[in-house]
């Protein structure tokens, strides 16, 4: 079974509700329209088409294994890494300074979720590096750009993330890694590092390890740690290759799913110390490591969507071609394909429309990274930050979360042969079920929203979409159309009940911490449902334009009914979610710890 | 981790839900009181925690495996498996005329589910076994019955389900598998069956396959099934086997989950016929299996609520264990067990108040089961039996729904650590994904729920449970506490809503079936949902009972808080979910097929 990447929802997504025609006039993205948008995914959806995806099950089977201190890659993985990166697709939207193409996160995210799609270990590869490189742009010294920068974008390297390890996962304040400085600037580092994915392999010539540790007498707690660069091996001044650094990996994990991404154990200094050059300065390591956890976390939500878009076309694919029992209203005379049963037909829908919702909730949030980014009105690029940080955690958290029940889904649809490991769709399966644990679980997601995001501004930002959504609502009411109306109710009552929540976060987080974050992670489904929804009740409103203006009928007309279904199946949670958040503490609470 | 039987979870829901006093006044089930329940339930307890649940693993990294026609088991699953056949729980509700215990379906419930929890492939061998006794049971003669049941029961021989072929999964209609008529009154059978759990294996001497076929000259369509039994080997007058049957595994499967429970392609006739056996008419073999599919459904449900308990009971180990960050309320001065942190505990407790309400659901179910089969009264047998039919959907359904989240949320509570495999949490979560399809999907039992027990009735069994639902709700209202306050109306609210959807089905069925059948899932989730709700207020109104005779204090508060927890985080779930069902029904069927 084929991927085909979306491009035709993609760029509606881009045109019609994140507005790339305003992104295309942010100084440096002039040449960023949705004409270069559909030339750069038609030309990643070839690669990954044709290139990626057809190695996604092949990772499966024949998993990147472990010898000797040495990692081997997938078969084929290192050639379409090569194709990749030789295409341009990692520098996608870094600076043209380094050697990227400088094109807006925007159209980065799309490509983004096709590489995903097509095949999720792979693609960890260069998400990982992603994250290396946005940390060092952010805090890296002009040297360590220009030394480190140019050849991850290329291929030549690789980066990685290393922050956890055996006592300090969600909780880095307990991160142990220990830095000492030696006289001539560097640090000689030593200790563990687990999950560090992609942490050891044989596709590029070194890796770039950035490393979270603690300089010897630096304080307690996260305002002790630095980030250091740790390559592979060291690298010499004309930018050749030098000695081993004192970095090894020690074992990779047996996995549930995304067997082909080697996730390392990593162990430093065992020979003498590894040498690590500091990055910024000492102590602010977590506020850097912050920047590339949250490029991470936007490309994990992206995952989450790839993933459930994989398992959508698989579904569909099974669904026609399968053919079982009569259709329940007698239309057909003898066994049809499945996908005229309602019931298939309903888990389609659902995989589906949480997908689009989902997708055009990423876009929109990558067209405001874009904004806060690179518009000229400091006010406009403070509205869009706070905007887009907002999101983060509902594409993080919520996209993830969905790709579960999808995946499970995609299983579903495919009956007993759904549980064969051939059949492919199990793998989606037990591939998604990383993305709500790692870059921080959805607990982790939760706490964001709920401190950072609502309680610390008194709900104003969580208030302000309101009103957005308010927005729609009443362009939507204001529709003659069944489906508008039908999608204003749903969208209303949705809203309200956000606004319930937020009040009662905004309001208790100080007072009654314990009753708050209890309800964290309904919270975050009843946020990412909502805003998710709201996308979709653009949507909507545009796909009604468009089809009076004789544009597309089918796409459109399926965008509506897919928006109706997301109204009628998905933001029909939120009421209960708003039930539970508000008024249902006590049943957490009030558990004594020993009668668990 | 060790498997710890919930023995006095059990005990409270048969005392106090199921009513295992008035089971124990039906003919024939004098003996089976509480007492004796005590004191099965503590032996079944010691098997299966010590013996079976050690096994669990080892069968996932050692599954049985297929050379040259023959299937070894996982190493310890045969000394097991003797162990368990010989303690007599194979028998233990099978007639004592054959060699079985006689004990009721409630007692067996009961033990079923441990053997389930402590090692689900396992636990499916005797779990076919039964649902081939019951089939003989009903139709078999009473030679056939003489000649394989008391074998069945001391584990000598084992049995199988045989309905799958390729083409014919949910929809047995397309059986093609051949019988033969032959002179002596036997038939030759020919035909290929998949996914035939435990079809072939190592552990017991001879297999029982319960076959469906179609004689030759036989109508198309379900009226024309046969059930055939097809031994391994044939078994001689004397009792001692025979020739080798002409019945042979030529693989088994490579599957997600259960792995070490072997699925097996069986191909019948290929060396000239396999000799079968008629069981009861010909033409009616559909009738007959539906008894064995109604047993296994049952079984299917229990280990729903099995394998949700194991994972929970793994999820509060770790969460007892893992030291991680501080507790958000201040309360302790440094990092803590996980289990103090909010969400952690909101998983934990959506996991406990899942299972517990699935298992009362269950163990009412099964006393219904009891008193349909043997209360003296005809009016009383048929009111339980149509109650035990309305639930034995719900309970293969729900149970295994719920079960999807629960071993996810086991997953989750491990963060990364429940992604490695070695952790033990992922084995759940794989294994778990099989049982919301086999022995009929869930929308095949939601079919059976819209169809047989819902429409046809015109809504009368379903209302009848909304009125006792109803009862429960006073009686809660009438209670001053809060939490009976709270759960008195979460549990109108989905009363309501409950009745809502069965006026629509009820209605709607026959004028738009495609409508119907678009909610037909979403109506199950509502009416298990319900249904398990319900047993949870029964549940809670006893606590505060019994609380006030002050009888075990820590038990009764835990499941009042429980309660309450459903009550508030998953009752919360169903007026959404009418939402959907009532008014939802365009986003599923309006779609065009070439749309998808």
């Amino acid at each position: 079974m084929t991927y085909r990447a979306p491009v035709k929802d993609m760029l509606f997504a881009m045109k019609e509700l994140a507005n790339i025609d305003a992104v295309a006039q942010l100084p440096g993205f002039e040449d960023a329209g949705l004409d270069t948008a559909q030339a750069v995914l038609e030309e990643c959806a070839k690669l990954n088409e044709d290139v990626v995806a057809p190695l996604n099950w092949e990772g499966d089977i024949n998993p990147s294994f472990f010898k000797d201190g040495k990692v081997t890659a997938t078969p084929g993985f290192k050639e379409a890494f090569d194709q990749y990166t030789q295409g341009g697709w990692q520098g996608l939207h870094h600076p043209t300074d380094f050697g990227g193409q400088g094109l807006p996160k925007l159209i980065h995210a799309a490509c983004q979720e096709m590489v995903n799609a097509a095949n999720m270990s792979f693609a960890l590869c260069p998400l990982l590096t992603d994250g290396a490189i946005e940390a060092l742009l952010t805090a890296g010294s002009e040297e360590q750009k220009a030394a480190f920068i140019p050849k991850m974008i290329d291929g030549t390297w690789t980066g990685t993330m290393n922050l956890t390890e055996p006592q300090a996962g969600s909780d880095l304040a307990a991160v142990r890694t220990r830095a000492e400085p030696q006289p001539d600037g560097t640090y000689k580092i030593f200790g563990t590092k687990i999950f560090i994915t992609w942490g050891e392999h044989d596709m590029a010539e070194n890796l770039v390890h950035l490393v979270l540790a603690r300089v010897v007498g630096a304080p307690e707690g996260v305002k002790g740690i630095s980030l250091f660069i740790v390559p592979k091996f060291l690298v010499n001044a004309d930018g050749s290759l030098g000695a081993r650094n004192d970095v090894h990996c020690v074992s990779i994990e047996h996995k549930m799913g995304i067997k082909a991404s080697p996730t390392a154990v990593l162990q430093y200094g065992d020979n003498g110390g590894a040498i690590g050059y500091l990055v910024g300065q000492e102590n602010r390591g977590l506020e850097y490591m912050f920047v590339m956890m949250n490029a991470a976390r936007y490309g994990v939500g992206i995952q989450g969507l790839a993933i459930a878009d994989r398992a959508y076309q698989r579904a569909v694919a099974y669904a026609r071609d399968r053919v079982q029992s009569r259709p329940v209203d007698g239309s057909l005379p003898a066994a049809a394909p499945i996908i005229h049963h309602p019931d298939v037909r309903r888990m389609l829908m659902t995989m589906r429309a949480f997908t689009e919702g989902c997708r055009a909730m990423a876009l929109v949030g990558g067209a405001a990274y874009d904004a806060a980014h690179h518009h000229p009105d400091a006010d406009v690029r403070k509205q869009n930050q706070t905007f887009y940080e907002f999101l983060v955690p509902l594409i993080k958290g919520y996209s993830t979360e969905m790709s579960l029940e999808v995946t499970s889904l995609g299983v579903q649809v495919h009956g007993g042969m759904g549980f064969i490991e051939e059949t492919g769709a199990a793998q989606h399966y037990r591939d998604a079920k990383i993305l709500t644990i790692y870059e921080g679980t959805t607990a982790i997601q939760a706490n964001d929203l709920i401190g950072r995001k609502t309680a610390r501004d008194g709900g104003q930002a969580a208030k302000a979409i309101a009103g957005q959504i308010e927005a729609t609502e009443q362009a939507l009411a204001a529709r003659s159309s069944e489906a508008a109306q039908a999608f204003a109710k749903r969208l209303g009552a949705a809203r309200r009940a956000f606004i319930d929540v937020v009040d009662f976060v905004a309001g208790q987080t100080k007072a009654s911490p314990n009753a708050v974050f209890a309800g964290s992670v309904n919270y975050l489904m009843l946020a990412g449902n909502l805003v998710a929804g709201w996308q979709m009740g653009r949507a909507l409103l545009v796909a009604e334009d468009r089809l009076a203006e004789g544009e597309d009928a089918a796409f459109m007309q399926a965008k509506i009914t897919t928006a109706r279904f997301y109204g009628d199946h998905i933001l029909t949670r939120v009421p209960g979610l708003r039930d539970s958040i508000v008024e249902g503490a006590a049943g957490v609470t009030d558990m004594a710890l020993e009668a668990f």
